[in-house]
């Protein structure tokens, strides 16, 4: 599944499509989207947009396309399983404009998983088996049924262990740019204080992100102030110019 | 700012608009969603989409017009302090036609909170005084930087405390339906097997959603089965046609 080496310049980018009722009626709270982000960026791809919605047909379909056209890889989760909110998978095959049908090495495999375990390959749990044609499978060693790439769309499940197994699995494969990195200035100073020498910061380090996080905690309270960027030098020599702002603002400035 | 009762039977809908690198970096896990979810719900508005999108001006312009248009409400989140990354308010403005300019409310509020606490209100803090032309505030007791809303979007903050504090404060003036109820019921079968009797109970009631999710706790695993509508006694009869499902299945189902 290996794409080979891309050029160290491009940004490769990425979504995430959350596919799930139980995530906006709150019941759930996300816990797949900041893993996806962190692995991505350790290959070097930018996450650029994620995408909570419901289980419904029109939807999915919809929001596939557009992710799948503007960006280089969209990874969707949940709405795999065997019942019958599970439609992810038919909902893939339609915005591919292929047949969803049985996946014979998925079918194996699940023959296999239920030979040995309890529970029956029944009709709910064949479900799990179909796939859009041409996908090829993401292995699943947490609960048997498998995920699916087809073209750029890599369909994960939605229980956070079994989708961390399945991201991680394809994560290495993925054509990645340069990783970008990171260092963060934690300060006792206040954002309003801070923001006019920030901005110059950021205003001779273009090439890099510069974000200011406030943070409170045990009566205290202060900034956090994070560079990012691909070049490390650059995110080197901005970091040493906040940390030289903030002392010299009477802030006691350290890195986190 | 109250609308108004509509009819009951109308379904109010409403997007969350999430802004802001470090939720997409995997920095800062989002915390925000499932709060105005659960909200929404209290009050009759269904959340049908969240988005989580970069500090980066021409894409939250763009989802911003896409979202109001689309949805009765908008809600965003983040991008509303005095740092140069902070641009949520002129992006708002830009797609509104609007000039962004000094709301006299808010810069009084300012002053008034400056006096009496440490920090001075300078240029960079004047910026959280400066809101798009035809908003009203949205008022934040934990510190001092109001929202704003301006038609069907409300700007809030991104600090969990801060915007619960908002959004607390606007939440009873929606005009919302009729709040959606749902009940769960526990039970220690896996999905593959009450996945037949489970799609036939969906479809006797097509008025409401079941969604079902699997659980895994202390080597014992099961599905917890969810019955959401807006009709109560739907949702009544739907739930003990589940539990009787799941008995005859061999099933412990119980309530939760």
């Amino acid at each position: 599944m290996s794409e080979g080496m891309i050029s160290p310049e491009r940004i490769v980018s990425a979504a995430v499509l959350i596919i799930g009722n139980e995530i906006l009626s709150g019941r759930t709270q996300d816990a797949n989207l900041a893993y996806i982000a962190k692995g991505l960026n350790e290959v070097g791809v930018s996450l650029r947009e994620a995408r909570v919605i419901p289980d419904a047909a029109d939807t999915i379909v919809e929001a596939l396309n557009e992710l799948r056209t503007k960006f280089d890889y969209v990874f969707t989760t949940g709405g795999i399983g065997p019942t019958h909110d599970d439609i992810t998978l038919e909902c893939v095959a339609r915005a591919f404009g292929v047949p969803c049908s049985l996946h014979p090495e998925a079918h194996d495999l699940l023959k296999e998983w239920y030979k040995e375990r309890p529970g029956q390959l029944n009709a709910a749990r064949l479900r799990m088996a179909t796939a859009p044609e041409g996908s090829t499978l993401i292995v699943n060693p947490i609960s048997g049924a498998p995920g699916f790439r087809i073209g750029n769309v890599f369909v994960m499940a939605g229980i956070p262990r079994v989708m961390q197994s399945m991201f991680d699995h394809v994560k290495n494969a993925l054509a990645g740019g340069r990783p970008s990195v990171s260092r963060s200035v934690r300060c006792d100073l206040p954002e309003g204080t801070i923001a006019k020498g920030f901005e110059e910061i950021q205003n001779r380090f273009p090439e890099c992100e510069l974000g200011s996080y406030p943070w409170q905690k045990d009566g205290q309270f202060g900034t956090s102030l994070v560079v990012r960027g691909r070049n490390p030098e650059s995110v080197n020599s901005a970091t040493q110019q906040i940390i030289h702002m903030v002392s010299s603002l009477g802030g006691n400035p350290r890195e986190e």
